[in-house]
């Protein structure tokens, strides 16, 4: 926020791009991502559309400017998809860890989570950020059925972050990385390749 | 609260029982679990601390009561606990599941974790909720490394909450109870007693 409002991107262009990041957030919180449109979003901010696609690109960056996310998911896991499934779980959690575990950029990030965890911004979640952000991102990495595997690994994500972050839980919120990684790893593995449908996970 | 309200326990006493819960529920977010003395919240509430013990039993309850948790965890997850570790992992996750998915528990259960993720009432979960109520039940199933074990399931469940309930995160907001029984339980029974020196998941 305070970047945003103490250097000016170019002469006369803050404003103009404040107003549109208020008209997407009021816009995605209201209606929803897939009703949002940018031509809807520029005509609330009082702007030619271009100016939008000029600024932010498409629907989905967009999206995350307004989320005011200080990091781009789709950037920070390319790496981890690359390298294919085989020890995803514990490259996603290292990924995840060594982003959520940077002060400057946990305090952001919180900020993002207590307000997509009240009543509104869990629309946000649910309709943009996961199906559009991360969704596609697991998809790569899930050995099939994405629509189970997909929730399981969010939903394990999300307790790390509720647990570590948000409630500060010890020893939790002072593990080292690497003994969450390893512990915490092979279950995120399980959900993305494992055997669902054996129902019975065992150490080798 | 509106059956609090609207049905006196005795004559004369709905309001003093209601002065006690408002002390301890104050008390309890000021100072946390281990601070707040029934004397002290009798005190604040200007009553005897016989009172107190009379109305709530022991601080634990107390606590329990002046988080208005519609059920008590510790009587539901008495049976879990005495069939021994084996298959607790789904035993867990089937009564945890046959609770929060009644409607008029759920809505009760919501008001609770919203209060307790903002940032005050983190604290009743860490230092009261966690430890008084969930941990010394969890602790009799784990294998070894309670302080490891322990947080990493409290991790999965609370994910689970916040995907399934707070979210409402399709398809883990409608996926049948026993279908998440089957893909979940295993990963909450190898947190309890599995392996993770080993690091690896794997389905048999």
């Amino acid at each position: 926020m305070s970047t945003r409002t103490s250097r000016g991107r170019r002469p006369g262009a803050p404003d103009t791009r404040a107003q549109v990041l208020d008209a997407a957030r009021a816009s995605f919180a209201e209606k929803g991502f897939r009703a949002t449109t940018i031509r809807a979003v520029a005509s609330t901010a009082g702007v030619d559309p271009a100016l939008v696609h000029h600024y932010f690109g498409t629907k989905d960056n967009l999206f995350l400017a307004a989320l005011e996310m200080p990091v781009d998911p789709r950037e920070l896991l390319a790496p981890v998809v690359q390298m294919g499934p085989d020890g995803a779980g514990e490259r996603l959690l290292r990924t995840f860890l060594s982003v959520w575990d940077d002060p400057d950029i946990q305090v952001r990030l919180l900020a993002v989570v207590r307000s997509v965890l009240d009543e509104d911004g869990g629309q946000l979640l649910k309709e943009g950020f996961i199906p559009v952000v991360v969704g596609p991102v697991l998809a790569r990495l899930v050995a099939d059925e994405p629509d189970v595997r997909i929730p399981l690994v969010v939903s394990q994500v999300l307790g790390l972050i509720v647990a570590r972050y948000v409630l500060a839980l010890p020893p939790m919120a002072v593990m080292p990385a690497e003994d969450l990684v390893a512990r915490m790893g092979p279950v995120i593995q399980h959900y993305l390749t494992g055997d669902l449908a054996a129902g019975v996970v065992r150490p080798v």
